[in-house]
């Protein structure tokens, strides 16, 4: 296939990013520090932001600030604000916010040995849940449309993900979707873990698409072992024309079982690949620099990103006179 | 095009590697422990190995115990334990050494500024200076049959490299070549200061297997801004079948202009993608990890791998029971 004209960038750094470090490291992200770089992000081009999560304060305690990220917000024009919600109570916290923009999608695993971890539930009663947070939708007016994957690629707890597996999934999704009078618009596949591959995204991409042939792509991709940017550009020669992204890299995943991997595959790195391949993406790489930077101080290490590391390619040396 | 059945990749990191440790950190590597991270490379399946650089001392500091580090070699059979030499005398020491396999290469730089910041010659100077390395092969009774092109992508200091500039250096190495006897048997485009992308990556490999159809490319690819293994597999994709890598990503590029920033892409994670994607390297991975494992103890800092942070993709942690 050829690559696309134009993709989305859907960025994920405040809400995903943010949410992990407060685990193993000193001190959580101070809602003052979250609203600089929503700001920053706001300069770039970017059009969603997750920036919250509506989850209970004593499981993910360093996102119990939703409420006061988005009242604290000035939101730019055109850029929906979003955030992530697992029950009714979430929901109905999310609701009462101002400036965010609800997203109705449900959430199951690829992995069984993934959800009974984090979640304590099987397949089939990871498959309850997400029906169940369907019946909230639509008690509350909505009709699902969007899907989410994780471990679609594999799993640091299973090992590989069949492909047959991640149809399956797909398929409970659209037909949750349906129940609430909705379809499944988009379903976003995730390698939680960094476990995909090109040869993998390949095929995971055409099989999904030939299965579900109106259902969007969307690729949710993690760079752990080094292969997230490769496994993009396996995406983009797929045609698959949207992609969650972390600005720097945010979003290591401790709670995959390691400590210390690469987060997300970042914003201003796929931005740079976009660029250079002809890919609109809408983003301004300098403004992604500048919020590389914003990230950078306020989590207070380096981050993974290699782009933010070495700066974008330009050169910034004065070429020495011919003599 | 399909992707090659088997590729080789030549490992470089206890040269290109171990000579930018020198830079800027305390203390240059021991002979000890380059000899410890090559043995534990000769357990991993490579079969070039380039471990010395005859240049002068003063000029490399880092580098001035190549004949003690082949002196103190045990060689490992099948493996080529390769060096750099730039002039004659270089030649006639790294000839006067047991256990090395003289590559007669010679190297241009795509980057007038590039060339004229490190080597203080322009382009002309610079094919003289080739020129003149290419007759001490041939006084040696040597044939030239590989040539290098240096920044064949971008130049920190001359910005973007143009296609047509790539393709003048490679004819000049090719007449050079031919003038000692030989032929432009493998032609060697280094991404020095990470400026490719994949894009680059296709019309170049497609442009220079057109005009050279009996050169055999090779790739020398950087990391330095992520696209690193979207690099790999766009050359994967174009059919390429020789790339130079470095275990953990050694060979942050210091002389140009960035500190910090990643290096040569990892080998373990270029062996990983090659493994998923079936492409035969002859690598083992789990002695990859190890070698690693030892390049990170060695230089007593983290490396820039990914792959060497979060371990090779597989189920490390006891499933628990379904309940």
């Amino acid at each position: 296939m050829a690559l696309p004209d134009s993709i989305e960038i859907a960025e994920v750094g405040p809400r995903e990013g943010f949410q992990f470090e407060g685990i193993g490291r000193p001190g959580a992200i101070s809602v003052a520090d979250k609203l600089r770089l929503i700001t920053a992000l706001g300069t770039t081009g970017v059009r969603t932001i997750q920036i919250a999560s509506f989850v209970h304060p004593k499981i993910v305690p360093q996102m119990a600030d939703a409420e006061a990220v988005l009242a604290g917000l000035t939101p730019v024009p055109g850029i929906a604000y979003t955030g992530i919600y697992l029950n009714d109570s979430g929901l109905k916290r999310a609701l009462a916010c101002p400036n965010l923009t609800l997203v109705p999608d449900i959430v199951l695993s690829a992995s069984e040995a993934f959800a009974l971890r984090n979640q304590k539930r099987d397949l089939e009663g990871d498959a309850a849940a997400a029906r169940a947070m369907a019946e909230v939708y639509r008690a509350n007016g909505f009709k699902v449309t969007i899907g989410n994957i994780m471990a679609a690629f594999g799993c640091n707890f299973e090992g590989p993900i069949a492909l047959s597996r991640v149809l399956e999934r797909a398929a409970i999704l659209q037909e949750i979707a349906v129940e609430t009078g909705g379809s499944l618009e988009l379903l976003n596949l995730a390698d939680t873990m960094g476990w995909a591959d090109p040869g993998m995204i390949t095929r995971t991409v055409q099989a999904v698409r030939n299965q579900f042939p109106h259902t969007r792509i969307s690729l949710h991709l993690h760079d752990t072992r080094g292969l997230g940017l490769a496994n993009v550009y396996a995406g983009l020669i797929e045609g698959v024309d949207r992609f969650e992204t972390a600005i720097g890299g945010l979003g290591g995943c401790p709670f995959a079982g390691i400590s210390g991997a690469a987060g997300n595959v970042a914003t201003e790195e796929v931005a740079l690949l976009c660029a250079r391949l002809g890919v609109e993406t809408g983003l301004d790489l300098p403004a992604l620099m500048t919020a590389t930077a914003v990230a950078t101080e306020i989590v207070g290490h380096p981050l993974t990103s290699r782009l933010a590391t070495a700066g974008l390619p330009q050169a910034t040396v004065p070429v020495p006179t011919n003599q």
